[in-house]
């Protein structure tokens, strides 16, 4: 119990995640009003838009006039997600980013195969292409990722050991290109997850990497996201990525609607109330949540949204 | 880690709780079908009925007709809840169910005051009145239990102090009467705890009494269920309640829609998926889920349900 952190860094990535899932055209105006809500949070990091290629995500082809008019709050980081030299280059030209360096390697070979169409070699070789870039640009390696650590919907388990493996393997690439990630994230893609599988591979790669700053990438497809965030507390993670509302689903689940990533307010409502800080205004949070509902025009997945939190029932009581 | 249980009892009460909240009528025969698809999944207790007056719960006015036609399995304790003499009368007149002796405490005043119009003083004499009953009728003590454990929407919190002591005036009224439960459950009643509320609690209750098995029941109304479950196995926790499909509401939530009681497909992922044992079978639980989202005619909360098992997708790979 001595182990929670006392501060835990949320990574909202509510804009990025769900104007990319999103089947519904969604006005650039009502994008911009969503992250300026969120910058008037407390919350310090927003991943604002994705640079892809419009044909394969409309969604995001108005990434550049979002970013361009949104309003830059100081003190809050705004990123943004790219793919390859063209989307980085894009993000850069806005001069408006706070263009963060991260890379990734997947645990599953079948999940890359099927939606990156492409194997283990390959991704490294971009992996090698993607550092080279970041130096070329001067951009500093933030953040070295492993996808679908934690099970895969293709492959099945994926054994502790390959983690153990692929961590050391993304630290020796970053090596040979002198960088090192300031923070290596652990993601479970596709909601394989439960707390004992966190508490166990987090345990194992802190013992083996007891130097790295660990973070932690969640999905609630199955319910497990708030439980998966305690476990990794317990573990001493303060790094979560997490969308408001659970904005962004899952297009590996089982039937429509299904949830996507952890849900920044109830995450943020958990940590409230164990007295773990965030910088968040919790009830400012939900009303943003609140708006995203309305901004996509159906139903999110969060539950404090409609729950409430306990601070509005307490100040109602003195 | 070690704590964890081999075995956890689920009690499903997702019939008592859900068409007691629903606001549409529901055909007899439509609560009958759910009931007979849970006594297909392995499940060994579940709460079948709510014998209330039915003019306070209209969606209870059936409770007879449903009591008498439901295909009793062997091997199922089928339950039903009741809150006076004429109500457990009504229950044991049906002949068909496991009347199993339950009485509870509330650890908040004011919600006392506000939903049961009484004192905590009228609350002990009315438990007194109910053991009586029991004994009069050779109905065994199987659980007493202690609402508003974690704290009040109307209270606010609850001095572990208070709970302790309210614990200790729970097992003494039951001795008054020669009784012991042999179950006691702690309920969350308005969605208050955290997982780490969850752990210090309990680990008080169980350090006072050691000898008393615990249950918790659970409410996720604001996304914190199977994080609070989690916690609880932590502890030893190893009986809970649960709703299939996350059946019932709350009526205390800020917004309609709120969540009610923990899921249980979604507390069984989770247990199967930790290697904990529960009897059930989660795909046929699942499809049960489903069936419960049309028999209200509305979207439920539970996440698998969406998400889909591992186990599924598993077994799809071979």
């Amino acid at each position: 119990m001595s182990d929670f952190p006392k501060f835990v860094q949320i990574n909202e990535e509510g804009p990025r995640e769900g104007f990319q899932f999103e089947k519904g055209p969604i006005p650039t105006e009502r994008k911009i009003e969503l992250i300026d809500a969120l910058s008037e949070t407390g919350l310090n990091h927003i991943q604002v838009a994705s640079f892809v290629n419009p044909n394969r995500v409309p969604g995001w082809a108005d990434a550049e006039q979002v970013v361009s008019r949104f309003n830059r709050k100081q003190g809050v980081h705004y990123t943004a997600l790219w793919l390859n030299t063209k989307g980085l280059l894009r993000a850069m030209a806005s001069n408006r980013l706070d263009v963060e360096g991260s890379f990734s390697l997947t645990a599953s070979e079948k999940f890359l195969a099927r939606n990156q169409q492409c194997t283990m070699e390959d991704n490294i070789v971009r992996a090698h292409e993607t550092l080279r870039l970041y130096k070329q640009h001067g951009i500093r390696l933030k953040r070295a990722g492993l996808m679908a650590a934690f099970g895969c919907n293709f492959q099945g388990e994926i054994p502790h050991a390959l983690v153990l493996d692929m961590v050391q393997q993304l630290l020796d690439i970053a090596g040979e290109h002198e960088m090192q990630p300031e923070v290596f994230s652990l993601a479970d893609t596709m909601a394989w997850a439960t707390p004992k599988s966190i508490r166990e591979l987090v345990g194992k790669v802190r013992e083996r990497f007891p130097e790295l700053t660990l973070s932690l990438h969640l999905h609630d497809t199955r319910g497990m996201g708030i439980a998966n965030a305690y476990a990794g507390l317990e573990m001493g993670v303060a790094i979560f990525d997490a969308t408001v509302a659970g904005l962004g689903g899952c297009p590996f689940a089982a039937h429509k609607g299904a949830a996507g990533n952890v849900c920044t307010e109830d995450l943020v409502f958990m940590l409230d109330e164990m007295g773990i800080e965030t910088g968040i205004d919790l009830d400012k949070l939900i009303e943003v949540a609140r708006l995203a509902e309305d901004i996509v025009g159906h139903p999110l997945p969060g539950s404090v949204k409609m729950g409430g939190s306990l601070n509005a029932l307490r100040s109602r009581m003195h």
